[in-house]
C-alpha cells in the first residue's frame, strides 16, 4: 500500500493511524532478525502519537495524506529525547534535545514515526553493512546489501515496514539503496529541505529526502518537508511549489535527454535493457527523446571525491585520534581526508562552480535526464569487487559513478523502479531535472511509473 | 586639494581636465624617482581622456564630482589594453582585454586614469618592497615604507600625485598604507564593491576601495564603484546608500565603542594617545562613548590567517613550481599555504561564522567602534622586527595585528589620519561599523575629520 492509499482507507474509515502503526511496529519486530533495517524502534512514542492523530481525524482536524501514516526517518536526523546514532559508536548514546527540521515537518504533517532506520556508519559508505550495528538485509535476497548508506531506509520501505522513510544524499545515498531495494528515492535540489538537525557528513553536499513505493508519495513527502529554514545557511528562499503530480500525469510535452556518452558506458547489459526501456516507454507516452553530450561526468566525480573526503574529515576532525571508535573503511576515508591540501579542496570548489554552469547548459535543451540510478543491481554482502565487461570494479566506486556527481552540480534526481533482472532484483532508473525543477523531474516520474506498472513489485521472499 | 575642491574650481572655469591631468602626469613623473609610487603611467591615454571629459563638461554633459577627476588604481586593477603586474614576474607582460567593473565605474563617473600604482609583491604583504619593481616609499621619509600592499596608491595620494588611488584590501592593504602615508583608506563591506577583474590574492577575504585626501571624497568614490554585479559571486544585493555625509555631519547620536581589551595592548604610546584624543574630540561633539570588551579578536586573526594562506595557495597553484618567479617572503607563505590541510581550512570558515555572529552582537551596544589602524607609524624599509613594550614583534604581523580580523567580519573599516608622532609621521586611527553600515561609518568619519583638521596635513619634504 501507498501513503496515498492507506490515507485514502483512513478517511473511508477502513482502518485508522492505530491500526496502521501497530502492524508497522509488528513488521519491524518480525522482520528485525532478518532485515537488521532499524537501530531504534519507537513502540511507545508512535503508539501514543497514533492515538492522537486519530484523535485529531476524529474531531475532524485533518493535516493532510501523511496524517496519521508510520513512516521512519534514518538515524542521522535528530529526534529529541531518542537515541540518533549516526550508525557510529561516537554518538552511540547521543541523545538529542532537539528535533531536525524534517522531523519537526514531517510531525507537523501528521506523520507518526516508528523508528530510526540503520545506514552504513557516519553516513560515510553504500553497504550499510555496519560493523558495529550489524549489517542491513535486502528484502529481495538476504545475501545481498540493501545500499547506503540509507540501507535501512532502503530496505523498510521495500520490506513495507513504513510507507515512507526519510534519507539522507552526499553522494548518492538515497539513490542506491532505492535502486537496490527496488524503492523510489527522492534527492530533492540542493537547499530545497532543510539540514538542520542532522548530523552533518559534509557541508555543501548533504541532501535530505524520501524513500517511497510510489513516486506521488514520495512528491507529497517532500511537499511537507520543503522549504526555507534560517537554521540552515544553505537553505533555499526558491519558491516552495506544488509537487504532487495529477493521476494522469501527461508526457507529450517532455523533451526527455538520454546520454550518449559516460551513462551507458561500463553497465550491466540486464540494466542497460531496462533502463532503455523506460525511454521507450516515454516515446510511447509522446515524450520526445533527444540523444544528447553530457559534460565530462568522471571530472565531475573527481571533484565530489575530493570536496567529501575533505569537509567529512573537517566534521569529524576532533575525533580522528579516537581510530578504535571507526570500521576500517570509513577510519580509511576520513584519513584520506585529512590529507588532502587545503589548496586542492579550494580548487576542487572553484571548478565545482564551472561544473554547474556546464551542466545548467544541458536544461536548454532537455527537460529531463534518464541514466541507469546503479551499473548493477545489488552486490552480495561483503563483496568488493564487481565484474563488468571483463573489467574488475570497487563496488563503491562503481555503485557511485552515476549519482556522486548530481549532488556536485545540485540537480535534483530520483531513482525510479523499472523491472527486475534474471536473478530477479529490483533495477533502477535515474532521472534529473534542472535545479529547482523537482515538479518537472516528479511529473515526468510519476507518468513513467503509471506506465511502467513496476510498483506493484514487492519482494516475494518475506 | 581635494576631489570635492577639485571638482567645484572645474564647474567655477577656475581650471578643467585637461590641466588637473596634465599636472598628476607632471608631478608623478618628477617624484617616480624618489616614490616610485607606479609602475605604468598612462600619459596619452590619459590626456586624450582628459579632452574627452572636458568636451562633455562644455557641451553641459556632467557625469558628477568624479568628472574630469586625474585619480590612479593599484596594479592589481585589469584595464583593457594597459598592462597589469600585480606586482609579479608572472603577470610583468599581462595585457587584460577587460576593464575591471570598479575602472568601468570610475570611467562611467567620469574620472581620468593616469596610472597604475606599484604594490606588494602579488598584493601579499605589507612593505610594498618589491623585488621586481623596486620599493615604494613614504612621502613623508623617503627611508620609511608606504605600507601595503596598497603601497603605492597611499603613496601617490599623500604626495598628490592623484586626487584618489584605488586599493584592494584582504588583510589590511587599502588600511595600512592609509594609516603610514596619513591618508583615508576605505574598506567598504564585504560584497559592496565588485571585485569583478581583478586580480584575485584571496576568494573570501578581498575587499576594493579608495585612498583619498579626505573621508567625504573615499565615501563618492564609493558612491561611484559600489552596486550589484552578477559576475562577482560574492558581490551583494543589498541596495546602494546615499555615502556622502552633509557638510556638518553631526555626531551627538553616535554610540562610539572604545576598546577595553586587545586594540590598545602593544601600541606605540603616541600612537594610543593620539587616537585617544579622537574619542575624546568625538566626546566634545556630543558622541557618547561606550567602553566595550572586544571578542577574541587574535582568535578571528588565526583564522584570517589560515583562510588568507590556504586561498592563496590556491590561487597561485599552477604557478608554485616556478619559484624562481616570487620573492622570498612571498614564496615562504605560499608554500606555507600549500601545506595546510583541507580540514583546517574548512573549519576556520565554519569558525569564521561564529566569529562574525559573536563580533555582530558589539553592533547592539555602538555604532562604530574606534581603534588604532596600526600599532605604530611606519617602520623603516628593510626593518623586520619592532620593539615594543620591551618586546621584539614581527612587522608584518603587528601592523596586520588590528586590521586582518576585519576582513574576517566583513564590516566596513576606514583609517583616519589623526596626528603625527614626534618623528613627523602620520598616525592612523580605525573606525568600524556593522556589515553594510558604511554610510554611519562615513558620516562618523567625516564629523571627526572635519573637528580634527588633520587632512590639511601634508609632507612637507617634496
Amino acid at each position: 500500500m501507498t501513503v496515498q492509499e492507506a490515507a485514502a482507507q483512513i478517511r473511508a474509515r477502513k482502518t485508522n493511524s492505530r491500526e496502521l502503526v501497530a502492524e508497522s511496529l509488528q513488521s519491524i519486530h518480525r522482520l528485525q532478525p532478518r532485515l537488521n533495517a532499524f537501530i531504534t524502534v519507537m513502540d511507545e512514542q508512535a503508539q501514543r502519537r497514533a492515538e492522537a492523530m486519530d484523535r485529531e481525524l476524529e474531531s475532524g482536524y485533518d493535516r493532510g495524506p501523511l496524517h496519521g501514516i508510520p513512516v521512519a526517518v534514518k538515524d542521522v536526523f535528530c529526534t529529541r529525547g531518542v537515541r540518533t546514532t549516526c550508525g557510529s559508536l561516537l554518538f552511540k548514546d547521543h541523545i538529542p534535545d532537539i528535533d531536525a527540521a524534517v522531523v519537526e515537518r514531517l510531525e507537523q504533517a501528521g506523520a507518526v514515526i516508528t523508528g530510526k532506520t540503520s545506514l552504513h556508519e557516519l553516513a560515510y559508505g553504500i553497504t550499510s553493512n555496519n560493523p558495529h550495528f550489524g549489517a542491513v538485509h535486502n528484502p529481495w535476497a538476504p545475501d545481498r546489501v540493501a545500499g547506503g548508506s540509507s540501507g535501512g531506509s532502503g530496505s523498510a520501505v521495500a520490506a513495507g515496514l513504513v510507507f515512507m522513510a526519510m534519507g539522507s544524499d552526499t553522494g548518492g545515498s538515497i539513490r542506491i539503496p532505492a535502486s537496490f531495494c527496488g524503492t523510489v528515492g527522492l534527492k530533492p535540489t540542493t537547499g530545497r529541505v532543510s539540514r538542520y538537525g542532522v548530523l552533518p557528513l559534509d557541508f555543501t553536499l548533504d541532501h535530505m529526502g524520501p524513500l517511497t513505493r510510489s513516486v506521488r508519495d514520495a512528491a507529497l513527502t517532500l511537499e511537507a518537508i520543503a522549504g526555507h529554514d534560517p537554521r540552515d545557511d544553505s537553505s533555499s528562499r526558491v519558491p516552495v511549489a506544488a509537487y504532487v503530480p495529477a493521476q494522469q500525469a501527461p508526457l507529450n510535452s517532455l523533451r526527455l535527454g538520454v546520454p550518449e556518452n559516460f551513462y551507458f558506458e561500463r553497465v550491466d547489459p540486464e540494466v542497460e535493457r531496462s533502463v532503455r526501456n523506460v525511454a521507450e516507454v516515454a516515446a510511447r507516452l509522446g515524450a520526445r527523446l533527444i540523444s544528447v553530450r553530457v559534460p565530462d561526468i568522471d571530472a565531475i566525480n573527481t571533484l565530489g571525491r575530493v570536496i567529501l573526503l575533505a569537509e567529512a574529515a573537517a566534521v569529524l576532525h576532533n575525533h580522528l585520534k579516537k581510530k578504535d571508535r571507526f570500521g576500517t573503511d570509513v577510519l580509511a576515508l576520513l584519513e584520506q581526508g585529512a590529507m588532502i591540501p587545503a589548496a586542492d579542496y579550494i580548487n576542487a570548489q572553484r571548478l565545482r562552480r564551472l561544473a554547474v554552469a556546464d551542466f545548467n547548459r544541458l536544461w536548454d535543451q532537455v527537460d529531463c535526464l534518464l541514466t541507469p540510478t546503479t551499473p548493477t543491481t545489488a552486490p552480495r554482502l561483503g563483496q568488493e569487487r564487481i565484474r563488468l565487461e571483463g573489467e574488475e570494479f570497487d563496488v563503491r566506486l562503481l555503485s557511485t559513478r552515476f549519482v556522486r556527481g548530481v549532488n556536485v552540480i545540485t540537480a535534483p534526481a530520483l531513482s525510479l523502479p523499472c523491472g527486475l533482472d534474471s536473478g530477479g532484483l529490483p533495477i533502477g532508473a535515474q532521472l534529473l531535472a534542472r535545479p529547482f525543477g523537482d515538479a518537472v523531474l516528479l511529473q515526468a516520474a510519476a507518468a513513467l511509473e503509471d506506465a511502467l506498472g513496476c510498483h506493484d513489485m514487492v519482494p516475494q521472499s518475506l
